[in-house]
């Protein structure tokens, strides 16, 4: 449902503002870094695994001269997103930015891994239709429990002790993706296995070369 | 000076939040694409010749085999920066936002072009400041009166007849820079003498190699 904030948000202000093109086609882009651009975007709860195996397919792709860079909660809220809390209208407006970071990388040809816990499925909707076809869903999904025995930061601890408000999982929403790209069961999958999920997939939709 | 509103705006509402490394070190990133990263931020009144130079010198790094990748206002104002207008809050929110996006792409090792009229200085120093050794300010430097003769977009023109508000230059003020890394006189200085002066530059400070 689009509410009027939302149609706000997404209507331009600036109707004097017209794009000039760059003289670089992307297909001289995509040419040297020998892949397509695209955005591989994580949702999950808190301790599901997003940020462990983000970090390690970025290394796998680096490692495979890949262009690629890590877009993540931590990164965007010090800096972009700094003046957004967590609630819902918040956590949509944090979604939209990063939505548009991610987008600027996969035009720059980069394959950007954009993991955000991003709880509610309109906004991801917004972001897949922002940058449709170079949007791979990848659901990182550990059930709640194994999420909150993991807990390496003791959020979810605080979180059940009210000292963390709007936390996902406790006392904010999370919806599960309908149709993702991938999905990682990480209470069964390692890190490994699941960065070697991602890699087939790329191969398979052609966003990298198979070799 | 630092009002409540920009304190507020600065500070991070994200205490829970804490970083993780990226495995890629950015020597690593550096090597690879054989320079380092940085912002070049250009700044000028509107038809200052911003976007033409902005757009020779991408194609120009890019044929030497550098990173690059151009952002500017008009990319941003569809996209990132949608919900602002041209208020001195909201143009001290653009330029924050670009800021930081630009910061992202230097972290990439992107050479960043970030093209904004961006017209006060504490904005342009706010950004400086994020990104410390790495931000090269370069002025687009033509009398206002052969930027109004110029008027590509007509916005001039628009502008003095009052069907455009805070048209910097017209109805909006513009700070020159004090100490610019860099600056072009576009009134004397072809576009491609523009885009030989910062190449120089470049290889002066050791972005690029010279070669």
């Amino acid at each position: 449902m689009v509410t009027p904030a939302r149609r706000e948000k997404n209507h331009s202000k600036s109707a004097n503002i017209t794009a000039t093109a760059s003289k670089i086609p992307l297909e001289r882009r995509e040419r040297r870094s020998g892949h397509r651009g695209c955005i591989l975007w994580f949702t999950g709860l808190p301790a599901a695994g997003k940020s462990s195996i983000a970090n390690e397919l970025e290394a796998a792709l680096f490692a495979r001269g890949c262009q690629t860079f890590v877009l993540d909660g931590d990164r965007m809220r010090h800096g972009l997103c700094r003046d957004l809390g967590f609630s819902p209208d918040d956590r949509q407006e944090n979604i939209r930015r990063a939505g548009e970071v991610a987008a600027l990388f996969a035009q720059a040809r980069f394959i950007c891994i954009a993991s955000f816990i991003s709880p509610y499925r309109a906004d991801r909707s917004l972001v897949r239709g922002m940058n449709a076809g170079n949007f791979f869903e990848v659901f990182v999904n550990a059930p709640l429990s194994v999420c909150e025995a993991r807990d390496p930061k003791g959020l979810y601890v605080k979180a059940r002790e009210n000292k963390i408000r709007n936390f996902t999982g406790i006392s904010a929403p999370y919806e599960p993706p309908m149709n993702p790209e991938i999905e990682l069961r990480t209470d069964k999958l390692s890190v490994a296995e699941s960065v070697e999920k991602i890699l087939r997939q790329l191969k398979k939709r052609r966003v990298v070369k198979s070799r």
